[in-house]
């Protein structure tokens, strides 16, 4: 049995992650290769629950360093539950954020010491390490247009501000230089068929 | 302003630390010292919410090393909400269980490594040990007899067996032998009054 390949899909808000990714998922399946799409925070019953109580409630409800905690208690659980029996068995893994949205969100925009998520890293991840990780790009006066856009996601953008979403992408900028043997830096900017183009280039490579 | 004492009750099942915590508090207050009393799991709002999902559902629910993640993320919330306003405001901590039952419980029972809860405890509890530690130690046969008296915790203690009572004993005895400046180990057999005793001596040194 071959192990399946683990793809993710990272980058600040509205830069058009989730659409892309249910495209990927599609097109996937049309190659006849069996796909489990997840997501996190969640992707399990028991992760599912961490979800809630951690992204409920007051922005100041968790400090970075909990949520840090929060996130990564969810992730052991996703990994243990989801992932990698998925991956043992052969099916492919896209998965909507992964531990680089704790490396921009919690490390680089809350301030939680990069050397401490690497040691939660290595302990929780392992040698589970994506196979694949797409880093959506925008520039984040666009992200946020197409956030007011969308309409529902506009007061918890807004709410942490324009230099929050500054230091959250150069978080992801500097994961994909760091880990260039996973990660491909996804122009999201342009028409929604235009980045699938540009997601499919990416994953072509790792094709069967 | 001087700060408060950190006062934290460890030891197996059953081995009368909410007996003794609650006598303690009283006994200290009678002293005139402002005391917070408190638990963990828990002990503030969001540690109490991570508390519910982390010890209810069935008994492997959550592997150990989701569990460990899951205990520090609400020791990160308790230590900030609860234990280090207080400490500062110069009032006394009680605090019923603390970090080194998951050095016993995660750790020398349930196997997550030693190192990463030593890692996790320097990033989440960092230089706010606990000023006293008290650990009760009992033979795991009369603690298991404690409990079935007990009724309520009889099915919980029962299911994890014997053997992991004794490596959680083992574990806290080890704690206890590792921190010496903060850990007193109680003789928890016999009768309340004569515990409650033992417990006074401990603590006379670090009375005001
Ligand atoms: N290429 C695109 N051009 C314009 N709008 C887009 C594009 N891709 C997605 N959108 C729209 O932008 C909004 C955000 O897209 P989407 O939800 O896919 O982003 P996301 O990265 O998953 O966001 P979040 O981080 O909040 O989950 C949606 O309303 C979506 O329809
Ligand atoms: N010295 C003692 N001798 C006999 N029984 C005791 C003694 N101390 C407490 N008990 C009884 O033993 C049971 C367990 O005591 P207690 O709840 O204080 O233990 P605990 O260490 O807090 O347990 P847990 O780890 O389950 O919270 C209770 O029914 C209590 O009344
Ligand atoms: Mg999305
Ligand atoms: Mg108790």
């Amino acid at each position: 049995m071959t192990r399946g390949q683990f793809i993710t899909f990272e980058g600040g808000e509205g830069t058009g992650k989730s659409t892309q990714a249910a495209r990927l998922v599609a097109a996937l399946k049309a190659r006849g290769i069996d796909v489990v799409h997840t997501r996190e925070p969640g992707g399990s019953p028991g992760a599912e629950d961490i979800r809630n109580i951690a992204l409920n409630g007051d922005a100041g409800r968790w400090s970075p360093l909990t949520e840090t905690m929060l996130m990564f208690a969810a992730r052991s659980d996703h990994l243990e539950k989801t992932i990698r029996p998925a991956l043992a068995a052969g099916r492919w893994i896209v998965c909507d954020r992964f531990a680089d949205s704790s490396r921009a969100y919690q490390g680089a925009g809350g301030g939680t010491p990069a050397d401490f998520i690497e040691a939660l890293d290595a302990a929780i991840v392992g040698h589970d390490q994506p196979d694949l990780t797409l880093i959506f790009d925008l520039p984040v006066e666009v992200g946020l247009e197409r956030a007011l856009a969308r309409g529902a996601g506009e007061t918890r953008f807004e709410s942490k501000g324009l230099e929050f979403h500054r230091r959250l992408r150069d978080g992801f900028l500097s994961v994909s230089a760091q880990h260039p043997e996973r990660c491909r830096l996804i122009d999201a900017t342009g028409e929604p068929d235009v980045v699938t183009e540009r997601v499919w280039r990416a994953v072509e490579p790792i094709l069967p």
